[in-house]
Parts: C-alpha cells; structure tokens; sequence
C-alpha cells in the first residue's frame, strides 16, 4: 500500500531522517485511516518516487517511520532479524561481556524499538504501534540470535501514550527475574527490573563512568547525587575513592546502590531525599568533596520546560560547586533531549561565577557507543556529560 | 594604572571571560598608548569597581587580557609561577608519563600562553606581547617547576601577527634538539620540532586516539589521511591492524611517519600527495579500507571560509566514505574553530546520503584533558572527532 507525501515534504526522508508527520502526508490520494500498524507502507514522494518502506500509525502526529530505503527489500520478518544482527555485531565488538543496548531504535533503524541485553536476559522497549505489531517477529529474532533465557517487555516508557498503546510488563518468554545482573567497566552490578528505572541499567552513562574512573582524583571523597543503583559511587569506590555518598529520592534505588557496593566488600552512605535539599543540607554541616557527579532526570521533558530546567541545572550545580574542595571534578550530566549541551554549559558557568568558582572543562562526553547518534535525527542524541575540574582561586 | 572600560562592556568580562576589545574601552579617561604590554594593568568598570589585573596591547584588537580576578594578588612573576604548577598538577595526575600539554593558555588562565612537555624537552608558544614581556618570568618558573633540559620557544604561531610579534625559533635554555620523543597511549612516538607542526606533535588528539584503538574493527585496513608523523596509524598498527597507509603532503611528515612505525617493528605504506587526489586514486584503483581517520589542517581559518570550508569538509568525508567496507569505522575530525561541531556532523551525513551509506556516530570525541575547554570562551574548543560506524545497507 502506498503513502504519499506532499509536495516538498520528501526533502527530510532524503537527507536521512525516517519520519513522516502528519501534515507532510497527501492524505486526499492516500487517506491515513487506510493503513494498520502491521501493515508496511510504500512511502513516495508526490512525483511517486520511491522514498523507503515503513510502517504507519494513523493516530499518532508521527504517523509514519522509515524501515527500509532499499526498494528490493521489503521490511518482512527476515529483514528484521537482519537489522537486529547488524545491531547485536557492533555491540559484540566493543563489549567485553554481553551487557549493553543491543538496539537503539532509530539510530539502529529499528524505529520505535529498544533491546538491552543483561546477559542471558533480555528486556524489550516498544514505543510505536508498528513495533509492537511486530513484537512477535522480534521475539523470533532475539530467541535466535542471542538465545536468552528471558525476554521481557518493560513496555512502560510515556512515549507509548503518543501512540495510543497501554504501559504494561509482560513476559515474552522465560522467567521473569526481579532484578538484573551485569557488568560494566569491569564491575559487576546488580539492578531491579519492574520496579527499576529505564530497562533497569543506564548503560548510556557507561563510557562517561569510564571516563569518570579515569579522571577521579586520588584517595576522593565523592557524592553521588541521584545515585539510582549506584554506579558511579561503586566505580569510585573500585577506583580507591576513599568514601563515597549516594543521595536519591528512592529508597530501593539505595538499597540497590548499597548491595552494589556490598557485593564488592565496600560501603557507601546513603542520603533520601530531595537532591536540592540534601545539598544544602550537606553544605549546612560543613561537609565536602573531591568529587560530584550530578546525574539527575530530565528537568525538561517538554520543551516548555526549558526556562525552568535551566534555572534547576544552574541550581543544583551551584549547589555541587559550593561542596567542592579546590582542584576537585564535577561530573555534570543532562538527559534531556531539549535542553543543549551549550545550555548546560551556561549553567554550569554561570553557577561557577556565582560563587566565585573558575572551572575548566577537561572531558565532554555523550552517549555510550551501544547508544549510537543518528546523524540526521537530533532527537537520537540527548546525554551531555561535562567533566570539570573546579578551582577557588 | 588603571584601565577603564565603557559602560556595560564590563559584563562578558563578569560572565567568566578573558578578553577586552578596542571598542570596549573608555579611551577617553583610560588612552591605551599610556600602556605597554609589560605593564600590570587594572581594570575596572566604567563605576570604577574592580574586575581584574591584566596586560595590555595597544596595538591589538584584543586589547587587554584578563590573568586573575583577585584584587589582593597581583599578577607578578611568582603568582604566573602559581599558575603554572596549577596547570602542571592537573596534567601530572592524568598522565602516565610527562608527555603533555602543560599549558594551554586562556582555559589554564595563561592567557597567550602554550607549554608542551616532551619529557624534559618543553617547547613554549607565545601569541600575545603580554606574555612575550613576560617570557623571563614563564622561564624561571618552567626551570623551576619541572627543571627540563631544554626550553625552546617555538614562536611560529599566525596569532603572534595580530600582535605585532616577530616569529622566531629561540632557544631558552639548554640544547635545540631536532626532534622530540614522547610516549602516548603508551606508545613511544618521536616528531620534529623547528621543521614539524604545532610544537612538533597533536597532543590535543590523543584522548581520540585512545577512543580509535577501541572502536577500531579486527585486522583492519588502515587509511590514515593526513597523517603527519602518523599517529593515528601506529596507534592502529600497535592494535592489531593488518595495514596502515599514511597520505600527506608533506614527505618529512611522511618520514616520521615510517621512522614511528620502524621504532615499534613495523612497517606502513605511504602516499604523498594533496589529500583529495591520493583519495581519488585510491578509488580508481580499487581500494578499500576498514578504518579511515580523516585529520585535515582547519579548512576554516576564518569565519568567511566557512561557505568553501563546509564543501570541502562534505567532499573529503564522501571520497572517503566510497572506500570504506560494509561497517567500516570513519573518524572525521575538524580542527576549524569557525567551524561548528553540528556543521561538520551535516558535512558527513550529507556526504553519506549521496553515496548511500548509512553513518551511526558511536562516539564524539574533542580535545584531550591537557587542553581543557574554558566554559566562557568558545576559542578555547575548536577539535570536533567523529566516530561513524558506516553501514552500505
């Protein structure tokens, strides 16, 4: 079945992107409510060029995704195992041991689809209607390229409800565990599932907490703020950080960050609570660091959120700044796809001149490599992570 | 004596940054021809409120340059003293061995003013007539600091024709040897120095060539454009690759480039000749590779070079894109300030749509930690690498 675009609206399929909004659509010669999600869409221009195939949804505002731009290749269940191949291989490559995302949707073009690999656990994210008319397909693919003992669907990201789909955890099959082990940078973590955050690990922070290890200073007292399971503190930990504080709101995230440091015989102290809070708290009774890592949620998920977002990042680094001994490093990370990595920047700066900090950027990261950036798709590239060294003189 | 500056002007300054422009100041109260650029200069707000201590050159456009913010210390020999060892400690915790940037001017608050560290050869860069009245003071404190055996002052830079400074190869103290050893990524290296470029090597790359040894595929065929002393491609040889070939204009470049791999055993193929052309034929003659790093001299050396900058970046990216195998790894880095990291990323995706590839950066890459980024002054990042995995599929 065909889709036809409007005049013009072919130019950003040509210069890479893979989606198609509604209003792009000639919906009078191609009316959207023809199509099903499982059905695979021949996407022309207005001149019935040959764009690429995909799949539609007609209730969404993206009401179509880019699979294939090979005319002589329809994107069939074979085809998608394919795509799950070319993922799993580059993952292979980098990795020591099999934990990391194994497909990043669109920058995999596996559009709408996410696959983290915890070992012989597999859990599945499926944001689009014309994925999860294809979860079966792709159970079939993952059963027989990496033959996990489980594969779950945490199927509970808010992008479902632009797409009209339920948030539900389902089993695809084999057991469902409640928490899943890894290892990364060489450490072994563990992390809950259901209860969990994202697919349960941020494997996107794992080469910024490389870096981290790389960078931290000798013998550190380090904080860790919005700590979830603890990575950074336990890397710290492992590096010879000579303590380590984990601050969160949840108080499972800091169970699960104090059995991750147990299973290394070391301890870290854990703080609940608000992370503005707790830093000020922290300032209040003269305590300080020698390195900080702020890694909170995403202050902007809308981009009306913005001005606030900035106001909060310029906070909370402030905060970090003020419990930083001289010469210590703040690693200061956004995920919020809507705010820049030059805002964050001003943030940070404009936090060190308010209280008299001068501070030298020394690492800029992103993105692990399993969280490939799709170069025409921004919205593929959303982790910044500055590394700085902060000086009071 | 006293510098004043205009109404409002005093705010970019307050904002973090080093530098003060012609136009920026209250000539009329404050002439810059009562100033030479030995002179200790403070400067102050068009209500008189102090802002720092600085030099002046009344010669420049930037006027006047910012070395500290403290009203109490003025900026005398022993406080650059100060200064220097700040910048060496940072640099002397992050690496293995002395082989480094030790200073790197507005981001280490040296304004002007570049150290390399090649063991106990240090080659210094001055670009300003603040830091040339100043080079005694920089040498005692060098000798001093890390008591080398040789100091040269490798003042070749184009900047220093904005000051009105001769160039000049000089000899501090000690002997003037040809060529500089150092050892990065633990890999010994040697590269000329009065003939060779920079202070004789690329230290602003070798947290990428890190990154590069990582993500570089099995057993690959290395192509390694503009090589110089060929860096990039000893790095890959020393990581497993089968081959390397090293393309530059220049044949002593390309002599280092074999001398570097000879010294480790092993051997490359060399092409000397205009970039653009070696890659050409390459092609014509069948070629292809599994890694090629693209490290072209900044196309941009002024914002009007932009326009014929972004084709040439565009052009350089395809030609190698056509020789790479399915998967293959491309690095393609800028070193153009006036050329914006997002500009370069559309040069390569524009670059793979006309030749049908589809690039995913696995990694971006900038400056290594001895050149850290000053958050206020957007001159102090000018080094973008990109690392595609690039699929013909």
């Amino acid at each position: 079945m065909q889709l036809r675009l409007k005049k013009g609206e072919d130019r950003r399929l040509r210069a890479g992107h893979a989606w198609i909004f509604s209003n792009e659509i000639d919906t009078v010669s191609t009316p959207l409510s023809a199509f099903t999600p499982d059905a695979t869409a021949r996407i022309v221009s207005d001149r019935d060029a040959f764009l690429g195939y995909g799949y539609v949804n007609p209730h969404a505002l993206i009401s179509a995704r880019l699979l294939s731009r090979d005319e002589k290749q329809l994107p069939d269940a074979a085809f998608l195992a394919t795509r799950i191949e070319r993922a799993q291989r580059l993952r292979a490559r980098l990795y020591a041991t099999p934990h990391y995302r194994l497909a990043f949707g669109e920058s995999d073009e596996l559009p709408g689809l996410i696959i983290d690999r915890y070992g012989d656990v597999v859990v599945g994210q499926v944001a689009t209607a014309g994925m999860e008319a294809r979860k079966a397909s792709i159970e079939a693919a993952v059963r027989d390229i990496v033959a996990p003992r489980s594969f779950v669907w945490k199927n509970d990201t808010g992008a479902r409800d632009l797409e009209q789909l339920p948030k539900a955890l389902e089993v695809a099959f084999g057991a469902l565990p409640e928490s899943v082990e890894l290892i990364e940078n060489g450490i072994a973590f563990a992390a809950p599932l259901g209860q969990g955050q994202k697919t349960g690990w941020f494997y996107d922070q794992a080469a910024n907490r490389a870096r981290f290890r790389d960078l931290l200073p000798a013998n550190a007292r380090v904080l860790d703020v919005c700590s979830y399971a603890g990575a950074w503190a336990v890397t710290a930990l492992k590096a010879g950080a000579r303590e380590a504080v984990c601050v969160d709101a949840s108080a499972s995230a800091l169970q699960a960050a104090e059995l991750n440091a147990q299973r290394h015989g070391l301890a870290l102290e854990t703080l609940k609570g608000d992370a503005f809070d707790v830093l000020e708290a922290l300032a209040a009774a003269g305590r300080r660091f020698d390195a900080i890592v702020l890694d909170p949620p995403a202050f902007a998920k809308r981009r009306k959120d913005l001005p606030k977002a900035q106001a909060a990042y310029r906070k909370l680094n402030q905060l970090a700044l003020r419990l930083l001994d001289d010469e210590g490093l703040l690693v200061s990370c956004s995920c919020s796809w809507h705010l820049a990595e030059g805002d964050l920047l001003v943030a940070i700066q404009s936090a060190a001149r308010h209280v008299s900090r001068f501070v030298q950027v020394i690492a800029v990261g992103g993105q692990a490599p399993d969280h490939p950036l799709h170069p025409a798709i921004p919205e593929t590239r959303y982790l910044k992570t500055f590394f700085c060294r902060v000086l009071t003189g």
